[in-house]
């Protein structure tokens, strides 16, 4: 049944199961790329799905800028348009626009900003988004929130987390009246996740929480505001503290969080879903992952190195071409340089999740994370 | 048996067959995809095997320099080193080193000139071309020719035309030594492929072609310094010539040549190969090919049209994908609206050449030929 979590296998925190969207089941934890404007930079969605990816991510600020939400739907909506016919996830924007310094004027009811496009003014409500995400049909799509700077003080985390709790309630009717009164969207059946907010303050986090647990039956929750400079334990401890408080029975996305370690730590304790642009944009800056951290194309080593990017890795990048083969594209300015990093490292994250559902499937989940954490991180020093 | 062509249907001029290389075969009339740095930009490999693609170009000057042969040849050779198993074509770097204005000297022992990327000093010869050739390991190597200006008069025409016979006899001749004394390149089993020059004055196509002729059992022919300049019946006129000189059971290669009417016009005259930049080069500037003459994806008119780039076409791109989509991917810089225009442009050749080959089958290629030429050229206006 759409938006079920059947949850198969668990160990400490982590868990491992399987969500239903309209559009297939992902199995979780699982990593969603980022294709902001309706593409993954440089990969095709064949590629997606060669790699075993089956949930990907899209944004509702920018595809309302740009091509418009209005267009994608007049093209069947974003599955269609982009040619994924896996689930997709689209973002409120909320983030997007809240990163608009100097460009946008927030009050109660919503946020005035300009298009980082043309200038144009713009204004995004809680009821406009969830307009926008209508038309875009995103399987699940996220609550528009106020998303504080990081490293917010307790009044202003708690300010952007109450105006988001309201905001959520807006989300909410407005999302109920777009199922009743506009069936003819591209995904009639979608999903509204809230977002727990708080910042780095436990207390928030844990109120966040309970109060959208409160608000409805949530088919799933966004964990918005990490990974935006707090250090890493403190990011860990908050996800500790919201997986106390929310069901277990639902998925959990922790958003904008995609370096390896983060994803494995993240796992630990219960998250099931996360995105990040790291992957690609590593790869357009030359950089890979592999087992024993990143490594630079760029560096003179690699010039004439036969061996793959990552030794064990089964991507189609690693088991064609060589690291020196990768770095004269790279080098050379040679566009297949891009897609074949971006290939890879996106390719590195949807398996570093497989390992984690095969291991919690078989019960060896602490131990491996452990080795592969120490691994990776010792590479990374 | 390497480096025989089989010729199986003929119309007038015009021929179909198979060309075998060490690397496999080469169903003729084919166009081939220019990977200029052992990459056709934004392709991958896989890519040109599903499109059909069974001979792809590279190029000795570029290559030469960055990478450098010596790496690609470190590398197991240009097949391995870029992952593309099928047969492979290396230009001289001739043409290139011509192009270089202000940055070469000329004598009759080679040329000097200056790198286009880093200004170093570098030298070229027919002996050297012919090792940096060897190093790549191409299954067909193209001799190293003074090409001449486009437009050059008789004498400069002449004098070009001449010294490209005399560079002609030393690659002959390094080019057997290499044979003999390097079995351990990269493709041990290559053929030297000799270049008819002389502009656009048929008594000097006539009389380089004779000579080539005269000078060894080659296993093949280039027709060079075309589509340079000239008017297009200038150069479908020498064609002509030079197929009353060549003998008919050997590959012909028209080099540099790629718009679609220009390959259908080559076939008419006897052409097997062609190659051209133009198709990755249109896909980088927003222009796709169709049956009606190219379009531009930047037009407004485009925006919202869920065509396919041309009705008709079943590359990977065309069944996917909207013109609306590409037009979003190009006006947004997504490196895959480029991706997708090459593919499509590059699959549009290829095709174009297999419809050539099927109407030779049947024998209905004339007026095949004439009704594609009139519908495209119409669109063209
Ligand atoms: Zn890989
Ligand atoms: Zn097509």
């Amino acid at each position: 049944m759409a938006f079920e979590l059947e949850i198969t296998h668990t160990q400490g925190r982590a868990r491992a199961g399987t969500f239903t969207t309209p559009h297939g089941t992902v199995q979780t934890p699982a990593f969603m790329a980022v294709g902001t404007l309706a593409t993954v930079k440089g990969l095709d969605p064949l590629d997606l799905r060669a790699m075993g990816a089956q949930m990907i991510l899209a944004n509702a600020y920018h595809l309302h800028l740009r091509p418009s939400d209005a267009l994608v739907r007049q093209m069947g909506g974003l599955h269609r348009f982009m040619a994924w016919d896996g689930s997709i996830l689209t973002d409120s924007g909320g983030f997007q626009v809240f990163s608009l310094e100097g460009l946008r004027k927030i009050d109660e009811d919503g946020v005035d900003f300009r298009s980082h496009i043309d200038g144009s003014s713009r204004r995004f409500t809680p009821e406009s988004v969830m307009r926008i995400e209508r038309n875009l049909g995103a399987d699940v799509i996220m609550q528009f929130d106020h998303v504080p700077p990081g490293q917010s003080d307790v009044p202003v985390a708690r300010d952007a987390m109450e105006r988001s709790l309201r905001w959520l309630a807006r989300c909410r009717d407005e999302f109920a009246r777009l199922l009743r009164e506009d069936a003819d969207a591209p995904t009639p059946e979608q999903a509204l996740f809230p977002i727990v907010q708080g910042g780095i303050h436990a207390e928030l986090r844990r109120e966040s929480a309970r109060a959208i647990v409160d608000m409805g039956a949530w088919r799933g929750f966004g964990v918005g505001g990490l990974s935006v400079g707090e250090a890493k334990p403190d990011m860990y401890a908050m996800l500790e503290v919201v997986d106390d408080v929310l069901p277990t029975d639902r998925p959990r996305y922790l958003m904008g969080v995609g370096y390896p370690e983060d994803l494995v730590e993240g796992v630990r304790r219960g998250v099931d879903l996360f995105d990040c642009v790291a992957p690609t944009r590593m790869g357009r800056n030359g950089a890979a992952l592999t087992q024993d951290g990143r490594i630079n194309l760029r560096n003179a080593r690699h010039r004439d190195d036969p061996g793959p990017l990552d030794e064990g890795c089964d991507c189609t990048v690693c088991t064609r071409f060589s690291r020196a083969y990768v770095r004269h594209l790279f080098t050379s300015d040679e566009i297949l340089g891009l897609r074949l990093l971006s290939l890879h490292n996106v390719h590195f994250l949807v398996a570093l999740m497989q390992q984690a559902r095969t291991t919690l499937a078989d019960g060896t989940f602490d131990a491996w994370s452990t080795e592969w954490l120490a691994r990776y991180l010792a590479g990374e020093r």
